[in-house]
């Protein structure tokens, strides 16, 4: 069985890997797809972000989809030949965290394919995959492979719109249109926002912030002081997402945020500079936003009911064999959103 | 000038009334569109409900949207034609609930065609009416008159929902289908619930809630432990909009519950008997919800948007001196939801 | 080693029991002082209440604290000697409730002293017990035997309290001052109430909410209308504790709590008949409040450090050998608040 | 009647200004008791703090406390003699942001002493001022007009404390421990707050901390490391406070604050360059806390019932007209927390 495995900065080999014994609980499942995400093409790009490093040989990929072969003693009703989606998040269940059902939290946390500890987590690019069967979700006839794999980063976003608080009838700012950004803008919308106003530096991407239901776009590369309309009476936006990592974003929407706002942090970016005294004067909430829990539940029902579409964001599906091709394709934002691995 | 004037019990007479004088921030409506509501039907068949009871002559209705025909001084940008819904909400702005952002319970609330107070607030069932016009809420080429006139008790349900904290990725489960419940149904999906059920004894009005989005809807007049397949685990759905007033429908649904379950009443049902170490032990939260305040904008916004449609609800249009008719089939929910009077 | 076990309304006997090994991660425990209940009195009077009955002999009791006599693997810092006060909360841990920190709505608890399954649970009223570490909580010395057993009744007003939500600057109401209605004076006071009104129908336990800190009381026997002067504008107080579980008493005070205005329902009291259309008018919020979980920390916690006083409450201490007298001078609330036993 | 008027930094003098005429609803105060804040001090030695800057002579000073000399027609129930705190708050009433209950963020708010808008507003150390009656709030007999004046820097503490949601039972930090820092210690015991830890560059302001209630405390110019030992399992403060503007002071706490921790900005401290990543991963809400509300109103009561005790804080009390000496005073941190002006 073969796995996409990263040992250095550009160095992502194919390699042949065992697959580990079926025990009770746990299905055996054939992936069929994963989404490249953003951490993903960090560790290939740079080996890793912040104090986050590759010290060993890992099997990269947490945004993956396939049919069920096995199916293990006492794991739930699923059957073989079933179609899911694969959970990679797996809390210990046990900590003060986990119990305080703040499972992405968790002490123990064993997240597919991140380095955060070491050993590193062997990640879910890979033909097979054994899994506990609460990390497996039933996928729909009418949701494909690929859908499925975005219920991960669906999840990211959901969790993020969670963390506002309630959107229904809200004004909202989105900064930054790639994949979780533009997923943020679904879910918001799926939240019940009445008005969405998207931003980037990139025409591919805010046309597809529009394509996902954005009211407005505004490219701050071409019009800088493109939020300047929405800073009357001290703001208009109810909330903001902020998925770019760029200081620049934060900062800027700040005159465009009302006295109160929320601040919903989802985007990485090392250190930013923030103007404190506006934070405190305008008693913005700034929330940070990680992963996700009970929310990959949530995005697997929405997708296979048809409550949000997230087809418009799959931009090409490539085979894991041609990995170079695929991450140079997801890195680039001119051309693509999520790039696919087809495992078959 | 002509109105639908309630006099006594079944005594609602078309009558000739003067329109005020425009003066400054006020607009002058053609009323074009009223909706029949619960409210309304409680004067005309018994005079009121509860100890609100008619004592002098009053003008109904509270749902309605119509034309600008003229403009006061400082009026806002309002302009001679525009086509808008007209929230009945007047609060006073000044008192200390008002200033807390509460104005639903405003302590001098002047509320259209409400014998809550004496004089009696005269309603807007009327050829003309001028309104203040922060009242005014501008309606899309795409939103008919009588889609209009739905705003208000969009706005009621839009209300309820809020008061039931986020419901994204929620189950959600509403009692009692005539106009407010389904409309509960439309506002809760807008808000992300992902499985909603709807139970009530009459199949009218569960066609209507499956018609409006209900995923599953149970007819307890036929199937009276139909909800007992929500009952493991200590009940299933996060939260209920209880919109019948009838305490069989709101104790019925205790098991189905989950412990920490919200229950948002909607419905009024004068005294309800409720098993209290229930409530106690699961520790549900029961909110009284009523009326609404800044959600008649996010009505607006969302039926100009095309982000709800509430098109199924409207069973018939009839003329303002036709109103017998109109309100014997606005009280027949083997037959009707929403019926819209027509005072062109 | 000796217990008090129920068989029957009435009949209360000392009976010999043994005490289990002591295993990993557990503690064995001398106990010195067990409070009465108001669920053993109901076990004691009535074998019961609602539908939790005694099917079989059940040792009662679960307020009490002792000394740590022999200590086992792993089971933390412990060391015999040690003075603590014990839980009585036993959740699963694995449950969907206790993994969204919802440990009290656990699906398997198994609470001290519950006929709520069968086979029963035994209770703590006995000489020596054997408990999970993470039941203990030491005491620190300046806390008595008799103060440390009351930090379960204690865990129930805190819990009561957080159930409220923020109450720094605002005005309470708390209906019923029998021991828990008490405790919620003390512990609404803690949390920042600015002013707290108490009801009861005895002056004893007036009395006694004068002492641990309410501001004003009502003997609603003798002043039916006492609360009147509380309903100008809608009503004045923010949150009202129902402590005693009447009916009168909830409804009563309906005009004296203001919209939005909270109810923390902790009196148990069957069925309840309701003016819903109230409830729904003032958008009341009626929250169950039922049992704690790391509400007990936070008891002995304060207690530790002195933030709060439950001196006032402990009316007599006697032998477990005289627990019929006991028992009657619990259920004489003209005469006492909580009663303890004592186990040397 | 003499009044304290800046005119350039360093430049603050005694000069006579004319007092209003007394209009109906209004009070005319005899200020007896003026305390020295931080932005008082900002003006004096620096003109103003970021783009907030003198621009035309303005009377100081904001916390003040006095007698009622004369009352104006309808001006409440207040009469001459009575002793009053004056809330220097002055919302319109009628923006968008008062009639949602956020008057701390009025459109347009005129705050006593304040350079923020051109004409600025003038302050309140004079020796008389006509307020509106509902700026007045009576003091106890048990409560000094030095205490009074603290009612304001008081309120600052308790909006913060509310920003901060509820605190019974909660581990909280605070770092920066001037008046407001000192002042949050007392608003977070009060709160419920079972443990709190202060932390400060100076041994003065720490023991004034100890003094008012925190458990323990950090001199963290002493021993940078101090709150290392907070560190375990992710850390385990739930709130932080930021009162010192340092960004030190928040970025060190981030290791020790827990994850979903919530930070309290109160501290104003120009740009402030911050690891987004910790943010974000531990899912931290940095929330502004700015002036108040309602809670001056709770600030008095409070003081006049004993619930706080503010006194420790008070480091001299001196004749306005030795204001050069006062503000050098309150200045220096080595001897002094609040140094209040006496207007005798």
């Amino acid at each position: 069985m073969e796995a996409l495995v990263i040992h250095a900065p550009g160095d992502l080999r194919v390699e042949e890997v065992p697959t580990p014994e079926l025990g009770p609980g746990q299905l055996r499942v054939r992936v069929r797809c994963g989404g490249i995400c953003g951490s993903d093409l960090h560790y290939y790009q740079h080996g890793g972000f912040g104090t986050v490093r590759i010290k060993e040989p890992m099997v990269l990929g947490h945004e993956v989809a396939g049919m069920i072969e096995a199916v293990g003693a006492g794991a739930g009703s699923f059957a073989a030949g079933d179609r899911v989606a694969i959970s990679p998040s797996r809390p210990c269940g046990l900590c003060r965290y986990c119990q305080q059902g703040l499972q992405n939290h968790c002490l123990d946390m064993r997240y597919y394919g991140s380095a955060m500890r070491t050993p590193h987590v062997q990640g879910a690019f890979r033909q097979e995959i054994v899994v506990e069967h609460w990390q497996a979700h039933r996928l729909a006839d009418s949701v494909s492979d690929g859908e499925g794999s975005m219920a991960e980063p669906l999840s990211v976003a959901l969790h993020a719109v969670r963390r506002a608080g309630p959107l229904l009838g809200k004004r909202v700012l989105v900064t930054g249109c790639g994949p979780i950004g533009a997923l943020a803008i679904i879910a918001a919308r799926r939240a019940g926002a009445t008005h969405i106003v998207a931003t980037d530096v990139g025409s591919h991407t805010l046309g597809k912030a529009l394509k996902v239901g954005a009211d407005e776009v505004v490219n701050v590369a071409q019009e800088p002081e493109g939020l300047a309309r929405f800073t009357a009476d001290k703001g208009s936006f109810d909330v903001l997402f902020e998925a770019s990592g760029n200081q620049r974003a934060l900062v800027g929407a700040f005159d465009a945020l009302r006295p109160r706002g929320v601040i919903v942090q989802l985007g990485l970016g090392g250190e930013m500079t923030l103007p404190i005294n506006t934070i405190v004067a305008k008693e913005f909430e700034l929330r940070g936003a990680f992963r996700f829990h009970e929310e990959f539940a949530v995005a697997v029902e929405l997708l296979n009911k048809g409550l949000v579409d997230v087809k418009p964001l799959i931009s090409a599906t490539l085979s894991y064999r041609d990995s170079a091709r695929a991450f140079a394709l997801a890195a680039d934002r001119s051309q693509a959103m999520k790039v696919i691995l087809n495992f078959d």
